[in-house]
């Protein structure tokens, strides 16, 4: 798979690194120049540095992995370049404490991403597990597979994200439409409470147990 | 714990008679009285169908389990009754259709239901598993304890609230403050949409999965 990794803090070269290790062709950019290039001497595998433009032709999947507060702006100039692109939004729509969602329950911030870049395949995942996890490389905690659940409007492009998931050993859940991620976000910051404010640190994440019924 | 079970639909009838067979003193009411005697009789263990006003000058701990709307009508009456009782908020301010929330992110059923009766002490829990679960008074799917997320203001009586959880064998989570609810209540209505809409059926749950980081 083709991925390109928009954003190269602790989230997108956790991800990057992890997905070049499992063989995809990564590619990272930023508005730093050097962090990208860093970001890719790390995950090594291959993993090349771009800048936007040049990242956005190259991929067939975007992983999205800035600050909500930024995506509008860096996105915008892309225009028909995101047409039929697949777009992860891995982003939280938060505050600057870090400690609330900035908007939720009749929107999400996958739902004005879609709004704002309709030609893109808009699909909500991996925003609920710390970097710290996924810096790991493993998809389980004490010996059971982490849940990723996903959302999105676009079959096909849900299932190329599923793929992905799968791949890396998490339990992938298919959460419904991208209006679904009107309960994934508040899911973040229910992870960030229990791991920075509560005291259950940063190496935690749901399991969704279920049996036939 | 003398545990007063105010609405006995099916989550009430069926945390009420769990709670019975544990060993706890269990009243019930309702609006229509062969609700509540229904469920006392299917709970046996010494189970009581009670007025309200009886029910709850006799409890310690009350599990609110109207429907949301209800709320406001049913406990207004109760004024200084309700002094100091910790009230378990069980419901969700869920939209006739059951696949919305009709309010969030800036505020909570559990906080308007605290702002409305600030007598009481308002503990959120047991707000996002099904009744069906409940009803098999097994608190373990695959094994696994599920993650029971509790969260209030008043620290005694999340203390009560979490011996409850505990006693019944679920994995009992501090989820922080009751403005936390904004979290909670997000994750019922994932409950919902998994279950109901997604396929997963109802025996689902979430299993919180820490190591030390």
């Amino acid at each position: 798979m083709r991925l390109g990794i928009i954003g190269s803090g602790k989230v997108g070269r956790a991800l990057g690194a992890w997905a070049a290790k499992l063989g995809d062709e990564v590619a990272f950019t930023s508005r730093t120049a050097s962090h990208a290039q860093e970001a890719a001497r790390s995950a090594g595998h291959g993993a090349r540095a771009l800048d936007l433009n040049a990242l956005v032709q190259d991929a067939e999947v975007l992983l999205l992995t800035l600050p909500y507060t930024e995506i509008q702006r860096t996105l915008a100039p892309l225009g028909e370049a995101l047409r039929g692109k697949i777009l992860v939004d891995v982003t939280n729509p938060i505050t600057a404490d870090h400690r609330a969602l900035s908007l939720g329950h009749i929107t999400s911030g996958a739902e004005e991403i879609a709004r704002q870049f309709p030609l893109a395949h808009v699909v909500k995942a991996f925003n609920a597990v710390f970097a710290e996890v996924y810096a790991t490389h493993q998809a389980q905690l004490s010996g059971r597979p982490l849940t990723l659940f996903y959302a999105g409007d676009d079959a096909a492009s849900k299932q190329q994200v599923r793929k992905l998931i799968s791949r890396m050993g998490f339990d992938a859940v298919d959460a419904g439409p991208l209006q679904n991620a009107r309960y994934l976000e508040p899911l973040s910051l229910l992870n960030i409470h229990l791991g920075r404010v509560l005291g259950f640190g940063t190496h935690i994440g749901l399991s969704l147990l279920r049996e036939p019924s």
